[in-house]
């Protein structure tokens, strides 16, 4: 009796677990930290590491990519049909910062199985989410009786990106040809819980800009001189106060011009998730919940585009007062941007807004750093259907939910840049405690991504061929 | 032909007045800097200076009265009738901090007279305002054949002044019998300009206040949890533009409840004064006026209360960006009060108004520290008209006009405590430079302050007797 594809799948992978999870914990063990200078040799080892273990996966290419910064790793593995997609891979091989007096129970680069989880830095951010591409790709050839995938595959494996993704964008523009994808597959995000699996459809964009506003030529008295002139921190305030009408919508013209609009549909599947706002808050080690009305609270962290103060100063903040109007103040902030916004649109927005809201007497310096677009794959997207009949296989036919990202990524810079749609395929939970002391990841959730992998490239060759 | 007791007191002061720069001089030497520990020595020298200078003027008490911090010096002449009214005079000894290289074209303790003018730390604040007082009462003896003055004169020289005068309310308080006084006169004010010698009338009140905000119990991502939790950094920024309306008045309930308001009288008299607004706004290093509507920059800063922001801070404020929500913000306000304002109201209006603004989800504390009251010296009160007298015949006939004082000062303090009414008596002008580097005192003025006190206790004993 010859097996069905599926249970091929899974007799592989519990015939190779042991190796990959061996394989896993030889990775981890490699202090891949890209923030801190001294892991500098770490981070190059950890990409000569990951070369080598794609060589041995059967990657006919497999290469670390030098950037000005960190080394990235590409591999490709065509298929045998020269028409077949191509899908790009996106994950990371460094990890955050990781010190035993941060509160690890065990050393964070020497890993530790137990109870089912597998704890270290970057067991699931990210070296786990990556590392589940090669036992798949294996599988799949094992279980379909391919020698190359049913997709044109590519993997970019990036150095930097908890350090900023410095130099991701210029990477990825110098190498567009080689990088040329029909869909990329985003494996650097998670499901909402052990329970419940769910494919992430969207993350949100970013603008980030800086204020620098300034009064009196130095601080001066303000018992001299206070009443009857304009003070830069003062403004600073009444500018983060008039970014928000009383629903806290932002004010700023033209900020929502082009939002999608949330439909019934998917505000109909956020609902079905098992949402508990005591414990979102307990996340969110927050007091209270406070946001545009009209929306939930998951509406509006996924769905809803923000005015964010990061960091405001201005005058004196020492201890005890000092009666002075303070000569200059400083304000961060960054806007959330979702589907239908352009961060460039919104940065001539906020220059136009501020120039009409700071009066005369205050002169004033506005900066934005480098911004990413938001990205949303559509619900009836061919290949997000592909993802979730994938990992329905791998979780036994449960239901696959939808959620979303607040935070933004530099897989906005892959859609952009390639103009390819961005899927997210993540097995991580919010229990596994990214850039936090004892993250870990769970092994069976580890395997059911391994197993995804192996299901979604036949899915994809059929469904994008 | 005898003198008149003008031209006498003149002649008296011409005879003595190179021996009186030589004393000053001397006196200026001592680096009284109360705010520098390296200085407590010098400081404690300065009281000592002060205390032998009273005593050879005349004074039969002159004593150094020590504090928990710096000393003061306290000098007392009774006048032979017992029925004479009591008059206090209030000064300093402490200077501000001076260094060559601030910007001093000479040794700010090696005094340098050039051109009329003094040059010293301190020659006009406050050591040369202090010193007029000795050679004044001589010329008030030696004018009238007295051998004591026709009131009971009492002299308090603070030594904390440029450091925060931290121990002068307690000093007051433990010592209010032997300071009673019928009339307090503050000699650390100046004039309007070396051409229009005016009297200060009143000075502003202070509270101050310390407000810091708690929102999450760390700063939490702002993608992943923005747009919907309150962030303490924008509900600071909130409340500080929500203290003013439009017209840029205090929309605390109750903040003006009693303020006096400005007559047709005051404000024409506020008008008399040859006012340049480019001109103060150079002094004001400000590029623009902004204030309460419906008055004039005078009236702002001398006559209407206000709330100033002195500090904010919260979340990042390095270089570069941080995709945060901030845990915490701190705001620094201090609130000029006016006559018939009172600190501990207001106190109380301001608790009321915040908790009524923070919202749900933000906690926060609040904290006052010291206050100043207000003080205001009625037009028509006998002892105003007393000063006005003396300085006109000093100043040859020439009309004296009136300001007000926009700061706050330990003046207060004495008027509190003792229950009796504030005037003012200083010939320093704007140019003199108080605390700023290559301070001086034009010497011409320094001794039209001489001929003033010399004046002013004959025509007080008549008005107050």
């Amino acid at each position: 009796m010859s097996e069905t594809p599926d249970s091929a799948v899974r007799t592989y992978i519990q015939r190779h677990r042991a190796a990959f999870l061996d394989d896993l914990v030889d990775w981890l063990r490699i202090p891949s930290v890209s923030a801190q200078p001294e892991h500098a040799g770490d981070v190059r080892r950890s990409a000569e590491w990951l070369v080598a273990a794609f060589g041995e996966t059967g990657f006919p290419v497999a290469e670390v990519w030098p950037t000005a910064g960190a080394p990235a790793v590409y591999a490709e593995w065509p298929s045998d049909d020269p028409d077949a997609p191509t899908v790009l891979v996106y994950g990371h091989h460094d990890v955050q910062p990781a010190a035993r007096e941060d509160g690890w129970r065990t050393d964070p680069f020497e890993p530790v199985l137990a109870d089912g989880r597998l704890y270290a830095r970057g067991a699931a951010d990210d070296k786990g989410q990556v590392f589940f591409h090669t036992l798949g790709v294996r599988a799949h050839l094992a279980a379909t009786g391919r020698s190359a995938p049913a997709v044109h595959l590519k993997l970019l494996i990036e150095g930097e990106e908890e350090s900023g993704s410095t130099n991701f964008r210029a990477l990825v523009e110098d190498n567009a040809e080689r990088l040329a994808a029909d869909v990329v597959v985003v494996s650097d995000t998670g499901m909402w819980s052990e329970t419940t699996p769910t494919v992430c459809t969207g993350m949100r964009g970013l603008a980030d800009c800086e204020i620098e506003l300034y009064g009196p030529d130095q601080d001066i008295h303000s018992g001299s001189f206070g009443g009857a002139v304009p003070n830069p921190a003062t403004i600073a305030a009444r500018l983060v106060a008039a970014l928000h009408d009383a629903d806290e919508r932002v004010t700023i013209p033209g900020f929502y011009d082009g939002v999608a609009p949330l439909t019934d549909a998917e505000r109909e599947l956020f609902a079905e998730l098992p949402f508990d706002e005591d414990a979102w808050l307990a996340a969110a080690k927050s007091h209270g919940t406070l946001g545009e009305s009209g929306y939930s609270t998951l509406e509006r962290v996924w769905a809803r585009p923000t005015a964010e103060l990061n960091g405001i100063g201005g005058g004196y903040q020492g201890p005890g007062g000092k009666t002075i109007i303070p000569s200059s103040a400083t304000l961060k902030l960054t806007f959330r941007l979702v589907a239908g916004q352009d961060p460039g649109t919104i940065e001539v927005a906020v220059s136009r807004w501020v120039a009409n809201h700071v009066p005369q007497g205050i002169r004033y310096d506005l900066t934005f750093a480098a911004s990413t677009r938001p990205c949303l794959t559509p619900l009836d997207h061919p290949a997000l259907r592909s993802v979730v009949r994938a990992m329905s296989l791998a979780f036994d036919g449960q239901k696959i939910r939808f959620t979303r990202e607040g935070g933004s990524g530099p897989a906005a810079d892959l859609q952009d840049v390639l103009g390819a749609p961005v899927l997210f395929l993540g097995i991580s939970v919010p229990s596994d405690g990214w850039h936090a002391p004892n993250e870990k990841v769970e092994v069976d959730l580890l395997l059911k991504g391994v197993e995804t992998a192996a299901h979604l490239w036949e899915d994809l060759a059929t469904a994008l061929g």
